[in-house]
Order: C-alpha cells, then sequence, then structure tokens
C-alpha cells in the first residue's frame, strides 16, 4: 500500500506566500474598484532588455537550422555559458574558480532545496531567521526539522537576526552541519560584510559544516568593499557552496537560468562499509544527482543569459538594477517619513519596515492594504524573526511605484 | 560535522551512459579518421519546426514589451498551454481530465524521479526492466533499493521483460506499492495493449498501490487501437500519475517542455498523529512539493510547446516523427537481414536487438563500433534483463541513417 511521506504532511498545507494571497484577493473582491499596488512579491516588473532579447532571438535561429540545432544541453549547463560565469563573476573580482565548478540550473529555487539531498539525513540544519522560506521548508520536507513546538521546528537551528544584531546572526554555540545564509539577505536587505563572512567560514571549518550561500540579489550590491561572492574568502572554497540566479538582476524570473558553485576543493568525510573514513567530493556526487534527476537547462535560456556578460548587455541590465535601487530609496524615505524604524534598501531591493507599538505582521499589512491599497509581504513568512516587520518589494514598473509614494505621503496613519 | 547521503554513496560513481560514452571516446582516439555514426543516444537530430521557431521568436518579443513581459510562471504553468493540453491529448481522445490535474514541466526526467520524494520512505518500489535507468536510480539515491547483491538491489520489485513474455512484465505476486511503467517502452520499444493496463491498473487499485507512467514516446504510436495514455483505461484515475514531455516528438530535448499528470482522484491513505487514517491528496502533495522547490517553468518553452498544438505545428512534427519512424523501420531491416531477433521499431523510435550465441551486451556493441563505426546502447545500461541486447536509435540525421545502413549491407558480421 502506498502512503505519504510523513515529513509533507508535517508541512502546512498551505504555501506560505498563498495566505497572503487569499488576504489580498478577498479585500479586492469586497473592493473591486480600488487599484492594488502590489510590493509583496520579488517578482521583477521591467521587460527583458533589447541584448538578451535579440540573445532570445538568436538562439531560436540556431535551433531552426539543421547544422546548428542543439539537442541535450550538457549536464553542467554550456562552456560558452560557464566561461563567461568564470571569466566576469569570479576571475574579474579575483577569485580563482574552475569551469567545472560550475552548474547551470535553472534558478536558485530547486537547486538550494534539492541540495539536501545529498547529505546525511542526519545533518542538522541552520537557517538564517528571518530568511527566504523555502531553505526551512525543504528542511521540513528532507525529515530534518523534527517536530514543531509553539512555532518552531524542534531540530532546526534557526540563526536569529533582528535589529539587536544588525540583523546578521550570530556564530551558534552548537555543531550545525548546514548552515544556509544569504546576502543580501531577503527580507532584510542586510549584506554580510567582509570579517562576518570570515567568521562563518572559520566557524564550518572548525566543525566541517557546509556553509549553502544565496546570493539571489547579490548584483544589487552598491558597497564598493561588501564582497559579492562568498569566495572572496579565503578558505570558502573548502566549505561553501553558491547560489547565484539572473532572475532579478536580468528580468529572469520567467526565463529561468542561473548557477550553483560547487568547488573541487569541497569535500566531506563519509565512513565506509568497513568503517574507515575517506573523503567524498560534493562536486561529484552533485553532478551524479544531476545525471539521473535532471535534463539539464533551455539553451535558448542559457544563450540569454550569455548575452549578460556582454558590455552592452551589462550595461543595459544595470539601468534596470539602479530604477529598482531607486525605487527602495524612495519607499525607504516615504516609510521613514511616516515614522517607522526602517532597514534595507541600500544593497538590495527590498526594505524592511518594523512595526510600531508592537503590532503583530498582519496588522501593518492590513493596515497598508485597506488605507492605501498597497500589499506588502508580513514578516513572519519569513520565519519566527520576522515577526512585526513588513517586507516591501521594490520590483514594481515607475508609475506604480509613483502612485504608492504619494499614498504614502496623504496617509493618516494615526487617525 | 555534514556528512554525506549513504543512498548516494551506494550509486556508481559513474552515470551509465558515460561509460558507453568513454568507450567511444577511446575507439575515436585510436581511429581518429573513422567517421563514427551515432545510433546510442535518444537525443533529436532534426531543428525545431517553423511553427515552434517562430512561437519562440513571438515569445521573446512579449518578453520584451513592457506590458506582456512575464514573470514568474504560475506554479502549475500557464493555463493557454494547460488548455491546449486537455483538449488535445486528453478530451480529443475521449478521457476527462480536469485541468488542475496538470502540471507543466521542464521534461519528464526531473519529476518522475523526484515524485519519489512524496511517498512514506519504506514504500517498496517496482521498476520495469530493461527500462530508463533513472527509475531504478533514483530509487537507490531515495534509500529504498537495499544492498545490491549479484548486480540486484535486494528491495527492488524487477518487473522482467524478456522475448519469452512478448518484453511485457508479469504481475507481481507480492505487494509493490509504486510502480515504474513505461510505455511504448524505452529501451524495448514494446507497447502495453489495453488488456495489459487493465491488469495493472486493477492490480494497483487491489493494493493500493501507485503506477508511475512514462509516455515520453507516446506520440510515436502508430497502432490505431493501442492506448496514448492510461487514463484510456476505466480507474485509472485512482491509481496513475502519467509523464509526458514534448522531447522526443518535438525536439525539445534542448528546450525542457513537458508535463506531469496527477488527477484529483488520486489520494492515498495517510495515518495521523492519533492513529486514524486519513486520504491524502496527491496532486496538493506535488503542487506543495513544487511552491517550495521549483521556480516554475520558462515561458519561452511554454509558449513554443503551445505551438505544437496549432494545425501547422501538429503537421510538422509529424513529418519529423514519421521520418523517425522510417528511420527505425529502414534500421530494423537491415538488422535483420544480418540474421538477428529485433524487436521494437514499430510504435517506438527505438529497435532492440538480441545478440546471437548468448554474448555479452558489450559484445555487440563493440564488433558494431569497430567494424561499421556505428554506436548503439549495450542493453545492460537498461537493467539486468537487457543483458544480451543492444537498443539502436533512430534518432539520427538522414545522411547518417543512409550510410549506416550501407555499411550494416556490407558488414561481413560472420568473418
Amino acid at each position: 500500500m502506498a502512503s505519504v511521506n510523513r515529513s509533507y504532511r508535517l508541512l502546512n498545507n498551505k504555501f506560505i506566500f498563498d495566505s497572503v494571497a487569499s488576504r489580498v484577493a478577498a479585500y479586492q473582491k469586497l473592493h473591486p474598484n480600488k487599484k492594488i499596488i502590489p510590493l509583496g512579491i520579488g517578482d521583477t516588473a521591467l521587460p527583458l532588455v533589447p541584448t538578451i532579447t535579440d540573445a532570445i532571438h538568436s538562439a531560436a535561429d540556431e535551433m531552426a537550422d539543421k547544422e546548428r540545432f542543439k539537442g541535450y544541453s550538457p549536464i553542467q549547463g554550456y562552456d560558452f555559458l560557464r566561461r563567461s560565469i568564470l571569466e566576469h563573476d569570479f576571475h574579474a573580482r579575483g577569485m580563482e574558480l574552475d569551469i567545472d565548478d560550475i552548474f547551470i540550473s535553472e534558478g536558485i529555487q530547486s537547486d538550494i532545496t534539492n541540495i539536501l539531498e545529498i547529505f546525511s539525513p542526519e545533518s542538522v540544519v541552520g537557517v538564517m531567521d528571518p530568511s527566504y522560506p523555502c531553505y526551512l521548508e525543504a528542511t521540513v520536507m528532507s525529515g530534518r526539522a523534527g517536530e514543531q513546538r509553539g512555532g518552531l521546528w524542534s531540530d532546526v537551528v534557526y540563526l536569529k537576526s533582528s535589529v539587536e544584531n544588525n540583523f546578521l546572526p550570530q556564530i551558534p554555540s552548537e555543531v550545525v552541519d548546514v548552515i544556509y545564509l544569504c546576502s543580501p539577505n531577503n527580507p532584510t536587505g542586510v549584506i554580510f560584510d567582509r570579517c562576518e563572512l570570515e567568521r562563518w567560514v572559520s566557524y564550518a571549518k572548525c566543525n566541517n559544516s557546509i556553509i549553502l550561500f544565496d546570493v539571489a540579489y547579490g548584483e544589487f550590491i552598491t558597497d564598493p568593499l561588501a564582497p559579492r561572492s562568498i569566495y572572496e574568502i579565503k578558505g570558502a572554497k573548502e566549505v561553501a557552496i553558491e547560489f547565484r540566479t539572473y532572475s532579478k538582476m536580468a528580468g529572469f524570473t520567467g526565463i529561468r537560468c542561473g548557477y550553483t558553485v560547487i568547488p573541487k576543493e569541497l569535500a566531506i568525510n563519509h565512513t565506509t562499509e568497513n568503517g574507515s573514513t575517506e573523503k567524498a567530493s560534493l562536486n561529484k556526487l552533485w553532478l551524479r544527482r544531476l545525471c539521473s534527476k535532471h535534463g539539464g537547462v533551455s539553451f535558448i535560456s542559457q544563450r540569454a543569459a550569455e548575452a549578460i556578460y556582454s558590455p552592452k548587455g551589462r550595461e543595459e541590465i544595470e539601468r534596470n538594477m539602479a530604477f529598482y535601487l531607486k525605487n527602495a530609496e524612495r519607499l525607504f524615505i516615504a516609510f521613514k517619513r511616516l515614522g517607522f524604524e526602517v532597514y534595507g534598501g541600500v544593497n538590495s531591493p527590498f526594505i524592511w519596515i518594523k512595526m510600531r507599538d508592537g503590532l503583530t505582521s498582519w496588522d501593518l499589512f492590513d493596515r497598508l492594504l485597506s488605507d492605501c491599497q498597497i500589499t506588502g509581504t508580513p514578516g513572519h513568512c519569513f520565519g519566527p524573526s520576522g515577526v512585526g516587520y513588513l517586507r516591501i518589494s521594490s520590483f514594481a514598473k515607475a508609475l506604480d511605484v509613483e502612485e504608492a509614494i504619494q499614498r504614502l505621503k496623504a496617509w493618516k496613519i494615526d487617525k
């Protein structure tokens, strides 16, 4: 008799962002004539830039040509893209990596959750809190979260970040085997500086831990001194896997392309049948998984991603990123004027608003929706330390941001 | 201390098809001037048809337009594609399914392997033998295969098919919880007829088992009476998940698009904390997984797939499928003339050649490579029951097939 994976049944039936969408839909149904400005979801709003669109057209023509047609992609992705990545994202920034360290992906979400498969089921997982909810959900699905008690999972180590520690979690006192970190962090917008990252790399080395480093928003970093990659830190190649995507930097949420870096230096202990210990290469294990469980990434998406590395492509997407960061700055100021404590928005397209008077995450969400018809995302969606906050995304069209600012200016918040 | 998932370490380090590729590369190195004709891998050879290429161009233009740009795809895929699927692949063929039963995927491979996640780790998995190797490999990775003894996995139920049973496996005498079936089967090219499928559906109902039905080559079926989908069988909606792809029928191995059908009727028992039994919807469980572990399928790929359902698109890809089937027929005859027993090739683009005189799978492979410079895939790659066979793929260019036929005609096999 087939039965259900119990770990799946432990999860809430509803995906966390769905409850937000339902609440917005309910409001819209009651007020069909009100125009809601969506600043909740981190989905890009600007169209693809011309250089990328041109690349897609050319790729379509290649696929239509009997001499240039491409079937299955190489399992790690095409060399034309991996070489561009190596040159621009790493070598030009002073990091040494090898082409075989790079795995082209359909974006971060599948890889950063499926990566848990290659680790022992007994691994203790640490999750930055608040952070992107899928880390925790994948941990629950993988059976490593234990039981839920008082809103917390018993076996998960929550790496709490709050206003008290500048939204950067402390190094844990216990041993954590697999650690999810995100920088710039979604939702707080806070980045790890070099010194912070050095502490984590050093902790991971001491404890033979692996850091899963999510840099989805890395290209939004404006601080010239902040690391763009964990591999800027000495020794990181022995302890960290990095996940990067073109989704937010180039509007690829609907194109699907990113990459995962698993340096060949990354090896963990493995006890063999006869009790001896040997080193296992995570790069090889992941490649092995992809051979059996993945059909490769779209050629069209890979050609589109390659175009990002051309001078013209880069210039065009930088203009878009600057636009989103400008949105963030304006929204930051608008909420600040209303008397809120506001964080993020400088090195990231998200701002993180602290509620006044100990209200719940839903309170500000509901007030903002009913008074201004603006949606945000309640902080509790990102973990227990997000309670009492609201995330606002700057991925919005110019007219929508303009209108949102005007509504916020006119908001009589203390009425 | 992070450590490795032991189930991953049980797998051979090398992906099964890699050992074939290495042997071909070694031969080519020794004989750099010989032109090898690749009939090993099932990768398509003809370029994308004009209607699909046009759809990709239009999709690129949509993505470049500020009003029509698309961000994240709906998690189950766009309705425009799901509606076309429902209408053409099911309703037009007399099957009743609902739009919410359909999940757009990046092709079969990820879904048909990751689907094991939603079942209890104790599930007994049955695998058609020989068959596509990823079913077995995913079972091993998921920790459900047990130990390897004499080339077999102790906890896997091998559903053996051989010349004695017309390459259709017998219904097992034991209880199997999750059953991998493939029709037309890769590699044998044999299809399940209505009567056979009814027996499996009935077995699954009696035992509360779930059938994972792989129809990657379903559109190549020429027999007008053979079922194109397991849902042509009464009651299948309560026991079967079906996996379909545009990879082979429309040259999408490099585009990546397919779909998975999980009817809402499909529910399995689940024992709750307090010991009571409730029904769990597999459709909901899978959707829940995708929300956390998937970023949606490329909009471009979905628009490309939609074009397959236009009359012109269908006509164009049918021409290509007919071309591949013609290749199969010609290769079938060529091997038959050489005195081999040959199977498949009628409802599938693969032919399955039985070796004479009890030779190993590698023997014919090596002879064919060294005498004719043609590659096939040794049958043991597809499971223990594949030993003594060779698979030949008809996915090749016209000139290559012509040349292969000439070489086979001239082959002095008994020299």
